[in-house]
């Protein structure tokens, strides 16, 4: 499924250090490891001895800060993130970390880095604009910033405690204020966050593979409904005292992490293949040449299902890694480029072959399509379709970007449905039960984009 | 002067349009003509159905905006600014129009340009972050926006009138709300605000000459304390009921604003001739072969020097048009250079010649040391300055970029000491007095730059 | 071996169309899948009715001709080249297509595209200056054109045949002239070239995955020594009329051609396939966990060695996709952080295992070491290094980018040598022989590389 | 006539320094102040030892070439042009210096530096294609290049002497090769050429204005016919041996050169002032309140006119500096605000005045109509416009960027057409004879644009 790896949602990552001088840089790689989790805009946030440093730009990372000069940046703290918007325009004035100057006894600014969203922030913003507030941008963010802002028990805590009770949603935040640092995930625990040591420093990071970058060692999962608060050094732990069972985002297991990382107690990689594994056991007696993946995110579940079978894993597909963020096709009326410059099969792999091919999961169906003509032209005697997740049939209100319902292939045809739609001889995905088996606590987890069951919709 | 024609401080526009498609180009030509009043950054904001749709950019009105498709962007009225900041950073956060979500009951939104300096602005802004209210620029204008957004009176005049009462300081402003444009001008009329109308669209302008370019008619200045509303084709007029006698900005006139430019009751132009004329009259007897300017801002008054004294007017320097806005300079220690890229001497204007030299105004004195230099380098018998205004010895508060006290001359220098820094044969300046009898009404300007009587400093 | 992706030679793609609109647009999606071959600069020259229009840029093909406007070229024929230099500088001016005036009788221009490299360049190159010719480039393509230029037999044939026999060394070269395209191959057929058919339209391309973009068939190989001469849609062959025994580059199968490709009578996957399954065969009786790549070129390899040794293969590394053509790094003392930032290991799959390891081949060793480093790192218990064809010990003459002599690793230490740099727990590679057996016809091939015995070096 | 000022020719310059780490700095500043002479491209050449370094981009010198590190270019000579084609096409390939190796005794590189036109440059070409030569770009100079390079007496002197005999046409040349920095002047003597000295420095420019930038004191001229030699710091002065009456192209004194600069006898500024004196005297018995110019190429002009008239000199418009190369109108229907965007009339000045308006000359008159419009929108009672040269009738084969005769106003019209054309109450110009008599040696000159007395055209 790889055409939405330009679509994603949000990574953040903190770093608090004893040496000003290397936290920008720090933070720049973590958040070149996180760059899956967005493309379009990213941003650092420093602060030191009170003083706030900001830069924010449009695009990826590595060209976007890259170019800046980060060692004239310092600060013992600091924040940054990267960001795909599903709520919310895409201009540079929605990039974070989101900055403003109040006036608190604790700080004069707050700066935050948020990945999930809000389901009540229409609520809550217009609430707060009738008390008179201003909204510069169309962020959740802001909210959450502003409901901070307006809440004035005089302590940091206390504050924080108080304004994000009354958010509803995903929500794995960062926050920047004089002196401290702090990291707190919501109490259904949808997106993760994670918290490493690099020597004397601590790190938090959407995802371990951020760590792994800098050689931060993975100390542990910041649990839902925490937060930590990092300040000379030391952390100290608290909590949001709201409830909420665990409600991780299978999803990120399924495409959205990388699949070097760990979080919700597993390696992604492990995951996607035990689901490759699950799918083969329901495929039993299906003969093919091959197993094959499309590529990159189909690939750990191709393994584990070559694993499961005993039918050879192989590459199907050469990838193009020069196509860039807009390829430009001179002809219009060329839909099938689309697919055919950034992949193209291996003749001898494909050719007079019975395929199984692995793809991480359905969702609109274009793609999938595309690719089994493809195959189908280079000659594949059969094209077996597996999807190693359930098929998606329910938007994701919490920060994933599916599309609406009309256009979810499953939400509109039967299987037999997808199967002429899709053009394979035949089309298979991994139940939900079996999704669920594959998990150690099937139960800590949201599949709501499956099943339609939002934890919090009441 | 010309090396401060890269710093100024703000030109906003505003347009009422019956056809909302001409509006954003409206506003792109009158920013264009108001360029010369800020170059760091400019913006558009349109209002179209309670819809707002905004662009900002850093750089020149016809790089940054000229690109942009502006024929997307309708809306049936706008308003745009050019800014050269004199308080807060230079970067694209800070660049205006600032635009915000409220929650009002005439509105949803609010949209503000504003030229001027309001000079309690840290005091509000400490009183407001105390209510709870959130900063995200360090602009003056933010001030206005969250003031305008915490006065809850339902009724958008009154709200003005509450909000606005509390400022001190100098602002001309545009503001952008649902339905309707207003324009207002402080009490005492610091900067300029004209009013214009071309057919039966509504324009407000920092300068006529943004009127002159799409061939809009003057209509009249807005008066000092007035508040214009332009809704549904129509004007209605009202009074910020403020104390304030009119003290409008004397250096607009021998500086800041364009030549064809009309306001403060008189062309631009025309007041610089008078203050030439009004400066050679002090210098009867002096006798010379040529005046000439520095170009271009003392061009007016070497004019008008010429016509009163007899001695002609010659150009004895060529521009070098071709300089933009970071000349970058190869060898370090080449400060000279900084001059003589972009001026020339004409030789046979210059050697062997007794010259009078009029430049407009004496701020910091390296300029006309570098070009008395110059001068004499090509064989000037005599240099003569003079400069058509008194000497700068007191900072702006109300807007314009002068530097600290100890960068200014003749704060520093009596006369004697300035000519002898400058290097010229002899130096003098236009009397405090005479700058005054130049004028139809010399009570109605602010002259504290060269006095140190600030208007409101009690 | 990924970090040499960025340096390659070049690639050739030409197209002759009964549609003048398409031919553009053809060349621009050839070369996007000739891309690998050459990343510095790209160039299309289309010919129609004697007229030639020519756009070369620096850049990758999306980036650099996706932006033009490719429709405004029109033309009957037209060829195209991506470049990167083993000989000259990179500039502009050395971009190819490189076209010229000239006055023949058949035509009024040449324009050529060259992929290869001629080994008596710089004699000829003086012989001609010597007659008066001049060079505005460094590059050996100016060379071949100022010859066909100075040949005047009158016929197009004749003057390529004369020319060309001058030539030693290796050339794929694509000729445009008035009405004509004309593909040649060097005697000893050192670097691929093959014709493809799209409808009635005729190609040629350095690699068959440019046939596939575009939906062309592959019709063959064009043979070494052969003219083949498109005119007016028809195509006709003639020969150089040289000796020259083939000798087809072997590291284009190792290494730089495309696993999609055929070429050289083989699918380059199912070449490489071979190599990692004759590797297998020379380590029996090790056992391991795992067989991992380094991608994504040793990938084809650990697959033929999975399947021949029957160890299972697993993805050891997660690649960051987002890594662009020159990565900045804060920090200048983290030269390991160049690994790191686009190689992450997969934890569960190195923990504590016993890993075999496959490269496709050994050139300076630098990123091997650093690759074994950072798997020891992450617990790798044993890491056997096997590289998937013989060491380099010899610079390659003939047009492929390796490095100077003493920085062959292989060149300078022997096995034990090279184990400690590496300081992998064995490390073995491909023997020569071995290498020989996995082609069908081993003698058609140039193994220079590794036995230094160059074909022409006499 | 301000339009043009981005339609030009060329400007050459070349600097052979003591200090090989100034040459390039020194060529940039020259480059700089030739600027009015070519906008599109520019370039400079260094020769160090016999290596040569070139840098050649496209656009303005400051932001082009103000980027490169000069500073890591080194060299004891070097040559520079900036570019505005009448000859070619608009692209990097054809950016002057223009440099080719070649084999010759006495130098293994030859770069060239060029302004003006060979007339017979098609029929040259068309020979050396003939004998074999290729020719890469559409430049007049390649030719140049090409002859050169052919001509082998062994003896640089000889050669060039052969070679350049054997153009026809204008040539103000630099060559750079080994040791040696070399200027020519074609034998009439039409583009400007002069020779300055800084220290123990020698300087070759188009202009002296190139000369005062960089504080370098004016030499003399480069003679008509004349070739200096520069080397080891000494100059050595030849002649070309060619037959040929001076024939300075008096438009350069007219509208192209900058008026500070000195060349064909006479400072530029006031050369026009002479003709704006003329102008008046024929105007005997004319009234009018002011005589203003059309900015800025008119503005000598008008003070001679002035001067010899006694009527006031004014400022009749203000100029908008901040129009770069390529406004972009978002209205397509506005081709009046072409003129509107740049220029806006000083009302006072304008209106219910009767006015004296000086251009410098006529060629399309499609401007002058657009400035009599807009000064009649103003209220001017009467607009009388005097160009300051006679009608241009037609084209300049010698390098101006003269339009088709069909496109020059008063090549298809008479002096009633003309002033019912350009709207005016009464236009005159400048009579042949006059212009003549404003010269110290007018035989000297070529009027061709004027007469149609081509002096080679036979």
């Amino acid at each position: 499924m790889f055409y939405r790896e330009m679509k994603d949602h949000c990574g953040v990552f903190g770093y608090s250090s004893c040496d000003p001088a290397m936290t920008a840089s720090m933070i720049y790689y973590g958040l070149f490891a996180l760059q899956h989790r967005g493309q379009e805009s990213c941003g650092i946030a420093l602060e030191n001895n009170g003083e706030l440093q900001l830069v924010k730009k449009m695009g990826l990372v590595s060209q976007a800060l890259g170019g800046e000069n980060l060692g004239s940046m310092k600060g013992y703290r600091g924040i940054g993130h990267v960001r795909y918007s599903t709520a919310g325009t895409s201009c540079i004035s929605d990039a974070q970390p989101l900055s403003a100057e109040v006036s608190k006894p604790y700080t004069d600014f707050i700066s935050l880095a948020h990945n999930g969203n809000i389901t009540n922030a229409g609520e809550l913003r217009l609430q707060l604009k009738k008390e008179g507030m201003t909204f510069q941008t169309k962020a959740d963010t802001e909210v959450i910033l502003n409901l901070i802002a307006r809440t004035q028990t005089g302590d940091l805590i206390r504050d924080l405690k108080e304004a994000l009770s009354r958010l509803r949603g995903a929500f794995s935040l960062l926050i920047l204020v004089k002196n401290r640092l702090i990291a707190v995930r919501d109490p259904h625990g949808v997106r993760p966050l994670v918290l490493g040591k690099k020597d004397d420093d601590w790190v938090v990071a959407s995802e371990t593979c951020a760590l792994d970058i800098i050689r931060a060692s993975f100390v542990r999962e910041i649990a839902p409904g925490e937060i930590v608060v990092i300040e000379n050094g030391n952390i100290s732990c608290s909590n949001l005292d709201l409830p909420g069972p665990s409600r991780q985002c299978v999803f990120e297991l399924i495409y959205f992490s990388r699949p070097d990382s760990f979080h919700f107690g597993t390696n992604v990689h492990m995951a996607r293949k035990r689901m490759g594994q699950a799918l083969a056991q329901s495929d039993k007696g299906l003969r093919a040449d091959f197993v094959i993946a499309v590529p990159d995110s189909g690939i750990p579940a191709a393994l584990g299902y070559s694993d499961a079978s005993g039918i050879p894993y192989e590459r199907g597909f050469t990838r193009n890694h020069y196509i860039g963020r807009s390829f430009i096709h001179p002809l219009q009326d060329q839909r099938e480029m689309a697919v055919k410059v950034k992949l193209n099969p291996v003749f001898p792999v494909v050719n007079k072959r019975d395929l199984i091919v692995i793809d991480d999961s359905l969702v609109r169906g274009t793609t999938c399509r595309l690719i089994v003509k493809l195959l189908k032209d280079f000659g594949a005697k059969s094209v077996h379709l597996r999807f190693a997740s359930p098929p998606v049939c329910f938007p994701c209100i919490y920060g994933i970007d599916t599309p609406d319902r009309n256009k979810l292939l499953a939400a509109n045809y039967d299987i037999d449905g997808i199967k002429k739609f899709i053009g394979a001889d035949s089309v298979a995905y991994l139940e939900i039960d079996k999704l669920r088996s594959c998990q150690e606590c099937p139960d800590d987890f949201c599949y709501a984009c499956f099943t339609g069951n939002y934890f919090d919709s009441v």
